[in-house]
């Protein structure tokens, strides 16, 4: 190592007062984290297809090398990106099937809506659904998502018979209420309350995933 | 009227030997339903935002004016053009309510997901619900067609309270189910088989539909 080799802009730029570390421009502390918010943005306001590299780096304040080297190509950034817009519901298979299977429906149903009714957590997921619908590569990244960390995990818990074809199930119908709800909005679904449509919801997610 | 007067081209050309009728270039006979599926065709590979209706003229052989006078500005074009996509679909509450209530899950179940099932009718609507999750223009065009005209009238003729929440529940599985298998196709749920998925989910869309 000499001392004009390149720092490495993943590492944390050094707090050396008078003595600027040698990083490509906006690398340092939170530029992860920054490239990231601007990938949300940049997905949500052109989609996969369009969204550009450039636009994220631009986003963010960061040289668009730095992007590529936190993050990898685009996919991967599109990755990162719904991770992140799906942190609340990755959080859901540990709460659901804590207690046991007999409220997995209600609590699954219940989650799932609230993440959605929030206006906050509604837009990133909002963006990344028109993302995966419009585009294949956006929709694998979805699917892996979906199936394997949330859909996947929910039916190791329940450990009951044909639990993946059973999780994925109970998913559509909760997929589908997000879409004709929150994305479509026909009436009177989408100004319904979120207590009553729990309350109609439920009982049927509760069937796909435990019943006969 | 006069000789001078432009033909109407939305009335056939007339065909009379030796006298070319004096319309907009591509008139005439089967005009219209060249200008919708090349519709069809510019809204499936460039989306609502993106299709144009000099795209849509030049794949119907026509003058671009002609798609405004047969079928007016481009949402009108849309909706003719989901609306030959979903003719199938719109076959449906004639159908399915004909003979009592009782079937009503599996007969709407086996028909929207057999319309899925074959890429003959499902490429048509993956186009639509692609634009219609990407464009708030096509989503009212689409939620128009979805909310009045296929579920409202399988609520009118249930004649049970809540009726259009209920359609609209029972649509939005069937929506989640498409979503999943066909436009996410996460797994098992993408290749299980047509008659194990309806024996699934009918029970549940009568449910909606019918039950307490």
């Amino acid at each position: 190592m000499t001392g004009s080799e390149p720092a490495d802009p993943a590492a944390p730029a050094p707090r050396r007062r008078g003595r600027p570390a040698r990083t490509a421009a906006g690398a340092g502390p939170g530029a992860r984290e920054r490239i990231i918010a601007a990938a949300r943005a940049e997905f949500a306001e052109h989609g996969y297809d369009k969204a550009s590299i450039r636009g994220i780096a631009k986003g963010a304040g960061v040289d668009p090398a730095l992007v590529h080297h936190y993050l990898g190509p685009k996919e991967k950034v599109f990755a990162a990106a719904v991770e992140v817009a799906f942190a609340p519901a990755l959080a859901v298979p540990d709460q659901i099937t804590a207690d046991g299977p007999e409220q997995v429906g209600e609590r699954l149903t219940r989650f799932i809506l609230g993440v959605w009714d929030d206006p906050v957590t509604r837009e990133p997921l909002l963006a990344i659904v028109r993302s995966a619908v419009a585009n294949e590569t956006a929709a694998a990244v979805f699917r892996d998502l979906v199936a394997s960390r949330i859909l996947g995990r929910i039916a190791d818990e329940l450990g009951v018979p044909d639990a993946g074809l059973r999780a994925e199930l109970a998913g559509a119908h909760l997929v589908g209420i997000a879409m004709l709800r929150y994305v479509i909005k026909v009436e009177p679904l989408a100004s319904a309350g979120l207590d009553e449509i729990v309350a109609r919801v439920a009982p049927v997610v509760q069937h796909h995933l435990t019943g006969p």
